[in-house]
């Protein structure tokens, strides 16, 4: 069986996360960690489709797999396009299409390898919600799937499974062709395909009520870093230096050559990447630190998934994202909290948290005393200026600044050190 | 003897300081404080007067001391209004008048206690004041009180005694006809019948040189602060628990289920009081903590009353006064000296202070990276958003926010990683 | 052989600092130092040029090296002036002409000791320069200095050696009749003189390729700076108080009465001087802590010169350089990084720095979280008020404040209590 993953998708709702297969978790990109999870489960024959954006980094970093790397020639082409990019690879093996961005246990494949050896010509993870979820609801009759109902009104939904991407197609050919049939305008495309294969063939569903969690929204990066920092153990790289007064508490990894001054606190679960710096007086909690990101003096990250080479100083940093090489000015903050405390909107979309900071993307500049609110996206390659308050998204490639409007006037307070003393001594 | 407690005054000049009577200092409310210090002065029968605003809270939290609560109901009545609220309690014994806001040492009541017993009909308490001071004054001649002087001219005061709440009517029937017979509309309907009861009944002054702190303007509770924490002893609960490397100095008490982090600092003498969470690197010195706050990451408590359910994050809080139920951002700081280090006034009143922070109410919530500064007052239930300088009272009940003016351009540096690394090199 | 030092010049392009003379490194001012060194060299008869307003605190403190003080009364005159006012001092002897803001090595003076006793009239310290340096080019031929050449284009020098007030005369009397010639009017009227006896006298370059720091612009002091504590030796005061957990790292020298809380730092090379306190949890490293400062809780200095009664508060202050009697609210911030990270002018001159504070002259207050930007000059005797980016220079003597524009509206959340705990529950 051969494995088509789906990774060259530049999904505009992660924005400013610039690409989510590259998110590294614990000192492993997603990407990297899908790839692991399947090959545990017995896959081996793995075809990851990309695009032109990041080819050569996907080739690079799953050389260890073995991997095929395709290109997707028209992104716009979505998730048909992806399929189709590897029709020529395909020939008579099933075809398991996993997505990129849904994290599920190493079960859910299992379940699916299992499936795949009875009768049917399809087989579509099922899903158990236990909720309301806005998402393609599968219709199903017995032990077969009629179709799929995307986002139905909300106590209108035909079953409580819904379709999550792993899928196995015994007959891609077929896939390819019904695929090819449908107009390249539809951004449906695969759906519709689906849609058509179900009347003739037999498609049944693989019920799972296991983890699961999308990286869909931004926040949803911060999710999934609970799962796999709850999955840490504690290891401490033997090369990495840590003072004799610094606390390191609980499920901690600290990799080669990172340096742990005194004083500092690392509260686990926390993963600090390879010579990361975590600075005198410091404090990271229940967060992912980057390669060679410097944790400055009394800075403090809480809940955060930082990316590499990114620097603090004096920073309060809680339930954010930061991509590469972003940097703080001593005193900038993030902040993760409402003043009513309520829901934040992240791009005008409800978080379902009521704690959830800033989201960055790559190669940012923040200025000193600068405060971006919660749920705030600043697009990459951005510069904004001290003593700012960030209330809006900012878009990328810009220079953010505020008017100055000192008024200066004659000081008439005697202020040399006579007059301080004698005013210490009584007022 | 019957001891009348007045508890029902809503001051205006303490606010935004809700109700001073449940002002905690050291786990005890200012009203338990009272009873208390009565209580092993001797007394035992209490009737405290409280308005409808308090009188259930007053009940509950005074039912170890079998205190009878009174409601007055017209609050504008002012003392007065408080005396006639317990007449019928009172048949012909002696009345103790107390007032709930001034604290004095417990050989005051005993010296009250001793008096009575004497021959007279009316015993005062004469705070002898070292300075001029802008109260009543009493003119005494011999062993008697003939008048009291209220706010005379600096230079003219008819003695060095000052008249304070602390009043013994041996035949309270009469102090309550010649209330009566004062006009309502009145605010020193309580002098007036004094003044007419001394002409025809011997009044005399009880002598007193010893510890007495009112609490009339917001900062007198720092200076009572003061005094309660220096009569503490050092106490740490057993269900407290508290980090190996945190350092508890001085005369500090710890209540029971307080956390104190790695790193902290606690510089007695200071009260922590139950649940109260001291997070890492954080400091506290000459400060009570009420109940269930949080002095977050990084804070700094520096000589200052914290209430109930507060909550602090990075921030610096010197010298102010906060109710139950406060809230602040990262980086948010209470200011607490002039720039010119002269005296702070608050509300417009001179505090006699060069160290003075803000006052808060209840229910408020600062925002990151906001200063407040010394002297300022901040009405219950408001919010006031980040990045804000705060130099004006703000009154009950509001929303603060500032312009955001952000002027946005097209950023032309190149911020990736190689060349910051070039310029890291040479420059 | 009489040394002339030149301690008049009131430098505008050092500016803010006030006297350069009287910087105090590792506990010895400049010209101290600058005695002490010649003295090792074997030099012994000093006689020090200052101006009326240095003139009694050189006196004071030139004492132990018995140096006779003379005041230049018209600091106009400059350099000449400076030379003409010893005239009287001088009979016969052999003149030693020494900048007082050059710093070279002990070597130089022996140097220059050594070459007077050879033949030849005059004898400059000939430093020989790796690349192009903007100031006086001496033109050699063999063993003779003809001239000098000020600011020659780059690629035009005449030599690679340039021209550092160390100069010795061996016919002084000669020198002030040639400076007489001068017009008054010159600003170059030393180098006019000398350039005159160059012709009829013999002057000879003494070569010298070893240490040298001017302190001409106020960055040069974080050079000398380095320079000094990179001589230090660890050596802790019997009198100061270090708290059990502070941690004293690397080559730091702690004077007598400083005082070093608990969980506070302090990374070598780094000076602090006596009476000192560096507070709970603060951090300093690579600095100069002058006398009886504060370095308060949770404070960085880093790289900077702090001059005596400086006091900080939660403040990062990175490469910058303060003068006496600086005051930072908590929160204040020194940036000392452009967020390009570029090169950092500082009065409009490039400083050749990527890593530069704002520097401060003497009795200046920095209100709670006001910035100062990189390179940023402040005046003395100058108040800056809260919550301000101070982006521009200010000079001595100013009031800065900003604009308060709050806008207040009627609070609609419900911040109580129970909200917050419902909150908390779920979402």
């Amino acid at each position: 069986m051969k494995v088509l993953i789906l990774a060259a998708g530049r999904s505009q709702r992660a924005k400013p996360i610039e690409d989510k297969n590259f998110l590294s978790f614990c000192g492993k990109t997603l990407i990297e960690r899908q790839l692991e999870e399947l090959s545990k489960a017995g896959f081996k024959d793995f075809l990851v489709v990309g695009g032109a954006h990041n080819k050569e980094h996907l080739t690079k970093l799953l050389r260890p797999f073995k991997a095929k790397i395709f290109e997707q020639k028209n992104l716009n082409e979505g998730m048909a396009g992806a399929v189709l990019a590897v029709e020529k690879a395909v020939k008579n093996d099933d075809l398991f299409i996993v997505s990129g961005n849904d994290v599920v246990d190493q079960k859910a494949y299992e379940l699916m390898k299992k499936a795949a050896k009875e009768t049917g010509d399809s087989f579509l993870l099922a899903y158990k919600v236990k909720g309301y979820f806005p998402g393609g609801y599968l219709k199903i009759k017995g032990n077969r799937i009629n179709g799929i109902c995307e986002k139905p009104e909300k106590g209108k939904e035909p079953s409580t499974f819904i379709n999550l991407v792993l899928h196995v197609h015994k007959n891609p050919k077929e896939l390819f062709e019904a695929l090819k049939k449908v107009s390249t305008a539809r951004d449906d495309r695969y759906e519709c395909a689906l849609d058509k294969l179900m009347k003739i063939r037999i498609f049944k569903p693989v019920k799972y009520e296991g983890f699961w969690q999308p990286v869909k929204y931004p926040w949803h990066v911060l999710d999934l870093q609970k799962h796999y920092l709850n999955t840490l153990k504690r290891k401490i790289s033997p090369t990495a230096q840590i003072a004799k007064t610094a606390i390191i508490k609980g499920e901690v990894v600290i990799a080669d050559g990172a340096k742990i001054f005194d004083h500092a606190v690392v509260q686990g679960p926390a993963y600090i990447g390879k010579n990361v710096v975590i600075g005198n007086n410091a404090l990271v909690r229940e967060s992912i630190i980057g390669d060679n990101s410097v944790v400055g003096f009394g800075s403090e990250i809480a809940r955060s998934f930082i990316g590499e080479d990114c620097w603090f100083h004096t920073n309060y940093v809680g339930d954010s994202i930061l991509g590469e090489n972003c940097s703080f000015g001593a005193g900038a903050v993030c902040a993760n909290l409402r003043l009513d405390e309520k829901e934040i909107a992240c791009g005008g979309v409800p978080s379902g948290r009521n704690k959830l900071g800033p989201i960055l993307g790559n190669n940012i500049r923040i200025g000193v005393q600068t405060s971006i609110m919660p749920g705030i996206k600043i697009g990459s390659n951005t510069q904004i200026t001290s003593g700012l308050t960030i209330a809006e998204d900012i878009s990328e490639g810009k220079f953010v600044y505020g008017e100055t409007n000192l008024k200066i006037k004659e000081n008439k307070a005697i202020l040399d050190k006579k007059t301080r003393e004698k005013m210490k001594g009584k007022l």
